[in-house]
C-alpha cells in the first residue's frame, strides 16, 4: 500500500506519519493472507503484479491512485480538466516502473452535488491523457453523495492496468555496480505535498497567493501548482529496451521511492549538482518556510521519474531522449541509506 | 458509467437525475474516443471488457464501485468491517456479471484523519471479502486528506478485475422468448438507497433512529441498514453454466438493471407476488412515507442479483441453490418498457 509520506512539516499540516506506517504494515498482512499463487508483486510496489493463469507469460500490472488534495487547489482555479490529467498519469506513471504498457483505465469521481459541466471537463481530461497514454477509458463510476462532500470538493481515483510479459518484466535484482542512475524531468510537483502546501500557505483561509504572479514563475502561483502530472509513457516506450529498474518519483521523494527500484545491497549515490532544481521548488520552499532537506522529502524537486541502465544503455536513452540526467550511479551499500546524496 | 439514479424523492435527498443522465452521455462519448480495437464492452455494462491482446480467448472484465453514503451510517454505528465486505462485493458482483471469475482487487481508502484502528477494521473487512470471493487483494492507497474529509467520513472506492473466455461471456443475445428470471435474495438493502435513506429520516441531524429497536426487524434499524452487500460468486460459481444473461441489482433497482441483462426485443414479466419484500423494505417505505414504486426504483427489493436461464437450466440452478426464485419469464417487447411488473 502505498500512503502519502510524512515529515516533521507534514505531520504538523495534519498528515500522520507513524500511523501510516502501523497501517501499511497490517494492510501488507492482510493483503498477503489473500494471494493466490499467481500474486507476483503484491502491496508496496509500485504497481501490483498479478500473472494470468493460463497465460503465464502474461503479467497484469495494476495501480489506484487518487489526485490528492490537489483538487482543493485545481478547483479554486477552475482547472477541472487538468485533474483528469493528473489522475491518469499518476496511476499509469505507476504502471510504467514495471516496464508495462498500460491497456485500460477506470475512474471514480465523486462530489457533493453532480454539477455536468465539472464532471464532463474531468472526464475530457481524464479521456485527454488515456490517448496520450495509449490506454482505453473503459469504465467509471460517478457518485454523488450530498452531505459527505462539502463546498466544490471533488475526490478524483484511477486504477490502471497494464501487460508485461515475464521476460520484459523490470527488476530491481538487475541492477549492478556501475549502472547509471537517470533523471527524467517532471512537470512541477505533479500530485504530492498539496497537503503540507496548502497548510503552509494557510491556503484554506486565504487562497490569494495562487493568483499572486511571481516574477520567477513567469506565472501565478496557483498556475504553476495545478500544472498536471506528467505522462512518462511517451517518452518510456521510446527507451525500454536499455532500463533495468525505473521509480517513479511520488510522495517521499527521491529518497523515499528511488530505494524500491533498487536491490537490498546496492545503494544509488546521486550528485545533487547534476540537475537544477526548478524555480518552483525554491519558490515554495521559502514560501512555507522550511529547509531543503524537508522539501527533498516531501517533493519530487524536479525528477519525475528515475531510470538505472548500464553505461552503454544509458548513451542510448540520452541519444534519444535529450532530456534525460545522468544524475548519479550504482554502488555498493554499505549498510547504511541507499540514496545517498552528494 | 454507473451513477446513483433517481426520482423525485431522490432529488430532494440531493441526487440529480438529469445531472446525471447529461454527464453519462458525455463521458461515454469521450471513453469511447479513447477505446483500442480490444474493448469489447466499455462504459454502460456491469462490467468493462477488455480483451488481451496476446490471448484473445483472454477477456478481461473491470469493475470500480464506491460504498457511497452508506459509510455515513456504518462510521456512526463504528461497522468498519462491514465497509470492506461492502466495497469488495459491490465490484465483484458486477464483474460476475459478464461470467467472469473474480482475480484480483485493489482499495482506495481517503479520511480526513488515518486512524490506524479505524483503516485496519476496513482492511480486514476488505481482506475476508476477498477470500469469499477468492479475488486476491494485490494492492491500494491509503490518502490522508485533511480539509476535504471532515469530522469521521471516510472514502471507500474498489477496483475489480476478473476474467472470462470468449466461449463463457455472457451475452444478453443469447436470451429467449421462454426463458426464465430467477431472483437470488438480497442481504438488505446493499449499498444503494442511503442518500434517500439519510435525507427522508433526517440522520444527518438526529441519529437516533439508528440505534431504536424495531419488533419486526428485531433488531436495531442500524443493524439491518449497515449488513453487508451480499456476495454472489460462492452461489454463482455453482451454477454458472446453467446462466444465459446476468443483471446485479444496484441503484435503479430490477427495473433499471434488469435491461442491462436483455436484448433490445425481448421484455422479462415479473411476477411481484412470486417473492416476499423483506420487512426491512416495508418499515424504511413506513418510515420515510414513499410508495412503493419509488422504493422499487431506488432498492433491490429483496433480490440482489437476477439470472435468465432456459426452462430447463432453472431447473438445475434451483436444485443446486433452494434460495433461487422463479420470479417471471421473458416474453417480446411490445415497444414499452423491457421490465413488466405483474
Amino acid at each position: 500500500m502505498d500512503l502519502n509520506r510524512d515529515n516533521d512539516a507534514y505531520r504538523d499540516a495534519g498528515v500522520s506519519r507513524d500511523a501510516a506506517e502501523t497501517t501499511v504494515s497490517f494492510l501488507s498482512k492482510i493483503a498477503k493472507s489473500t494471494y493466490d499463487k499467481n500474486v507476483v508483486e503484491g502491496v508496496g510496489g509500485f504497481g501490483a503484479i498479478y500473472r494470468l493463469n493460463n497465460s503465464p507469460e502474461t503479467l497484469l500490472v495494476s495501480s489506484t491512485d487518487g489526485v490528492g488534495t490537489k483538487s482543493r487547489i485545481s478547483v479554486a482555479l477552475n482547472e477541472y480538466e487538468k485533474l483528469g490529467h493528473d489522475v491518469v498519469n499518476a496511476c499509469v506513471n505507476d504502471v510504467l516502473t514495471t516496464g508495462a504498457d498500460p491497456l485500460f483505465f477506470l475512474d471514480y469521481i465523486a462530489t457533493g452535488e453532480l454539477v455536468a459541466d465539472i464532471i464532463a471537463r474531468v472526464g475530457r481530461g481524464i479521456g485527454e491523457a488515456c490517448k496520450i497514454s495509449e490506454c482505453s477509458l473503459i469504465g467509471g463510476e460517478t457518485a454523488e453523495m450530498p452531505g459527505i462532500y462539502s463546498n466544490k470538493d471533488i475526490e478524483i481515483v484511477g486504477f490502471s492496468v497494464g501487460v508485461v510479459s515475464e521476460s520484459n518484466l523490470l527488476k530491481s535484482s538487475s541492477v549492478n555496480v556501475g549502472d547509471i542512475v537517470l533523471g527524467l524531468p517532471s512537470n512541477g510537483i505533479h500530485t504530492n505535498g498539496f497537503s503540507l502546501i496548502r497548510n503552509k500557505l494557510n491556503l484554506d483561509n486565504d487562497s490569494s497567493l495562487l493568483t499572486k504572479y511571481f516574477d520567477e514563475l513567469k506565472c501565478e502561483l496557483g498556475q504553476a501548482l495545478t500544472i498536471p502530472h506528467k505522462p512518462y509513457h511517451p517518452l518510456i516506450k521510446q527507451v525500454k529496451r536499455d532500463i533495468k529498474s525505473m521509480a517513479h518519483i511520488t510522495g517521499g521523494g527521491i529518497s523515499e521511492n528511488l530505494p524500491r527500484a533498487l536491490p537490498d545491497g546496492l545503494a544509488a549515490s546521486i550528485d545533487l549538482s547534476s540537475w537544477d532544481i526548478p524555480i518552483l521548488f525554491k519558490l515554495l520552499q521559502k514560501l512555507m518556510e522550511v529547509d531543503v532537506n524537508e522539501m527533498f522529502k516531501v517533493f519530487n524537486m524536479g525528477l519525475g521519474m528515475i531510470l538505472i541502465a548500464t553505461s552503454k544503455g544509458a548513451i542510448n536513452i540520452q541519444s534519444i531522449l535529450p532530456e534525460v540526467i545522468v544524475i548519479g550511479e550504482i554502488q555498493k551499500r554499505n549498510g547504511g541509506e541507499q540514496v545517498i546524496f552528494g
